[in-house]
């Protein structure tokens, strides 16, 4: 199986590109782990948008109680929204049955840049093993999109590549990568049992232990606690 | 000493943020390693130019035998080009006294993007050591910027920016890295003395290999063997 691993969403070649392959979306610290949460936690749905606006453009057209909006910008909740991106905020109790129109800074910008691709799902360590598997099993090429923070390289994006990669492997999947992909499975290698000292050593993770927010990092540093891969279907993210 | 590694020229935040740092450019495989040995084998200068036409152009300027045209496009020498990119043609007997006007794919313009730096180097394995003593000399802030390939991460040149990050480190600097070198650092650290091998592992590498240059890979592995360190002043690249 050839898996190509990028930092970013702006390095993705482009959408003829994608089409055939199977994209894993990444944002470990937080997005793509609160999405999987959230859908595990019985949400209809997360609905990814690229700005506050548009999100809020389409909690219009839904009837009160059904939705939740969801998201931050510089970390922080948006003004006037009801959650914010930290997974702890997406309980059972909170997003059962409800949709969650969702909009974060790097997360829903690399959701929107890989959705050319023939399918999409969502990857954090939470669903690693169970991500791997849905990809072992489609046997299709992958293109592991990491959303990095700002434009640049996350370490902890690319180290949980490596966590499906490696788990790939496990599988006995034959893998062929490239330089990236393999930097991240060498990594993970090394790291692996210890994510969320990975986590807190990211700039990422540091920024965020600095907004008092360390829960969340040893939340998110939790390997395969989740079945549930969110796929993205008509611009919905579902499980 | 605070050290940001990129993995490609397009990440460089603008000249605005490079000014005060020094920029140490490496494209391992092979512009800066034969920049490094072209130098060290007693050419006057190496100009670094984004396009051949721009290279043969400057050429007019100058008398016959007083300068030779060297470099590469898709790994293979420019037509008329007296040399190509492999560091073993740039030896004492060819290169002596003479100016090379030097233009390759990924690391002339990794050049071009840094030259706003308050000091620019170049640095391969075979000067790594030599790299980092200037540096820590100097003391001032680091950007290390990666040529790449063709706009994506590269193994070699991100190993090569963890080999002087690692010396840095054996000097007794205290290194404040962003998430990228802290990978650079933590892949050299398991694979020092493996160059060749990874080498040989990168993608690059193995086109390299493919095409019969094998002998580009194995001298390029070679850590520490020049001390010399090519500086920019004035669009040249001198010692």
């Amino acid at each position: 199986m050839r898996v190509d691993l990028f930092a970013t969403a702006q390095e993705i070649p482009g959408t003829d590109w994608l089409a055939g392959r199977t994209a894993v979306v990444i944002d470990a610290l937080r997005a793509t782990s609160t999405i999987t949460t959230a859908l595990h936690c019985g949400a209809r749905a997360v609905v990814p948008f690229l700005t506050p606006e548009e999100a809020k453009e389409a909690a219009r057209s839904l009837p009160e109680g059904r939705y939740l909006l969801g998201g931050e910008r510089h970390a922080v909740r948006i003004p006037g929204f009801h959650l914010g991106n930290s997974p702890l905020e997406y309980g059972r109790e909170e997003v059962a049955g409800r949709e969650i129109l969702f909009t974060t800074t790097n997360g829903t910008r690399a959701i929107q840049a890989a959705a050319g691709a023939s399918a999409l799902c969502v990857a954090s360590f939470l669903n690693a093993p169970a991500v791997a598997r849905k990809l072992a099993e489609s046997g299709r090429d992958v293109v592991i999109c990491c959303a990095g923070t700002e434009g640049t390289f996350s370490l902890e994006d690319t180290a949980c590549g490596g966590a499906v990669l490696l788990e790939l492997e496990r599988l006995g999947v034959t893998l062929s990568l490239n330089d990236l992909g393999w930097v991240a499975l060498e990594l993970y290698r090394s790291y692996r049992g210890r994510e969320a000292e990975l986590l807190a050593r990211s700039e990422h993770g540091r920024r965020l232990i600095g907004l008092g927010l360390e829960a969340d990092l040893g939340y998110c540093a939790q390997v395969g606690v989740i079945n549930a891969v969110p796929v993205l279907r008509d611009g919905r993210l579902v499980i």
